[in-house]
């Protein structure tokens, strides 16, 4: 079902460094779908990639990956010839959504930021299908680029999503809302990277648990009550369900 | 005032670190007042370190800088001999809570963990004093160690640490939840700590409000949904707040 041609749906985060991914490992890209794709953008892969403007320029006897947002993923796969092998990237689509067997997840567990590198090698992947033999043709797929894959059902792949919200999206948008606050102060945000950065490095080491410190930590609430009148609406708010959480699970020590 | 001797009181995670700095950066550490400490501790240091167990023993004529919990700074400071110079390095602790003109803030803003080592170059350091010319020269000394130095009154330096219980207690915390929502899923944390390292990676290129992504960013309320009934309890809260601060952040996309 897959030999060493793809084809990709979509040139965003996910797709351009899929692309640049798979080339960089021997698999040929054949066929890009994207509106916004120029010919320039696939000039330095050893892929000789044809950008198609319609599911119907995509060949029907080789695996097309969908690197497209989840609202997306069921019309196209509708769209395409019912013997085409297909496999989206998607975290929290079920695969039980399609009644095809010949569907698959190729799940990469990371955030991709277009025209920024990243170690592919250290993404882990997931992969599922209906089908054994086109999941494991998946799984030999995502080993070319990565040494960390693993087979994971829809409930599986849904509760590494969850997680992946807060260690990505929720992380970032704490920060958000310290910067908010410094720039409202005129205080530089740049002055709290190395302390984010050592904050990150501490967890390769130490388990969340072990590496927590500060005031609710230390049930220092003199200092809680002052931060959180200097805080306003729902910036408040999370600073006091993120405390009392904190002062939950150290209420024993 | 402050020749280039110091004794310093504490050998925690902030103590052990300038300890090895001054050391590292031609600053003698005389003395260590530390109930804990072993001589073996600064067998490696250049200077010839005497370990003492009472603010009595401590020299009078020079510098004694505090790297204890806050709680400790006032009954210490007021253990000293009148005129010595003395300097904490606490984010909330104000210098008005002073009543002698030669005690001074020195505040690496900075996570610090004993025996990991850190680029102490990079730190960001504050410091205040009531005497200018002891601000001074606690500012030329922090330039010994870092190229981060700025003066800060009592009020900014708490809302630094105020931004930096944010991005240091909370992403911890943050990272904490994900954890044990995997750990009671028998899924490996270990998975996301790519994903973490790589959300910090991309705040060194883009400010937080556009690196942000997600559900709660693309609006996905189906997914919300979900995600909210797999949680329970303060981790529900803290999903649904973020969640909707996030929502409010975007509402206008």
């Amino acid at each position: 079902m897959i030999n060493n041609k793809i084809s990709i749906v979509g040139n965003g985060n996910v797709g351009s460094h899929l692309i640049q991914a798979f080339d960089d490992n021997g698999i040929e890209i054949t066929h890009v779908f994207s509106t916004s794709a120029t010919i320039e953008d696939f000039s330095s892969l050893k892929s000789d990639v044809q950008i198609v403007h319609s599911v119907s320029e995509l060949p029907a006897n080789q695996l097309v990956l969908l690197c497209v947002p989840d609202d997306k993923i069921q019309s196209l796969v509708a769209q395409l010839d019912k013997s085409t092998p297909v496999a989206y990237t998607s975290g929290s689509v079920d695969l039980a959504s399609f009644d095809r067997k010949n569907v698959g997840v190729f799940y990469p567990l990371q955030t991709f930021t277009k025209g920024k590198n990243l170690n592919i090698f250290e993404v882990p992947f997931f992969i599922e299908s209906k089908d054994e033999a086109f999941a494991k043709q998946l799984f030999n797929l995502a080993w070319k680029l990565s040494r960390k894959v693993e087979y994971a059902n829809s409930a599986t792949r849904k509760k590494l999503h969850l997680a992946a919200v807060f260690v990505n999206n929720f992380t970032n948008h704490i920060n958000h809302i310290a910067k908010k606050y410094l720039d409202a102060n005129e205080l530089e945000y740049q002055l709290l990277l190395p302390l984010l950065q050592e904050t990150t490095q501490k967890l390769l080491e130490k388990t969340p648990f072990e590496a927590q410190t500060g005031p609710a930590k230390r049930k220092d609430y003199s200092i809680i009550e002052k931060h959180v009148e200097a805080l306003k609406g729902t910036d408040q708010e999370i600073y006091r369900v993120i405390t009392q959480s904190i002062l939950n699970t150290y209420q024993n020590d």
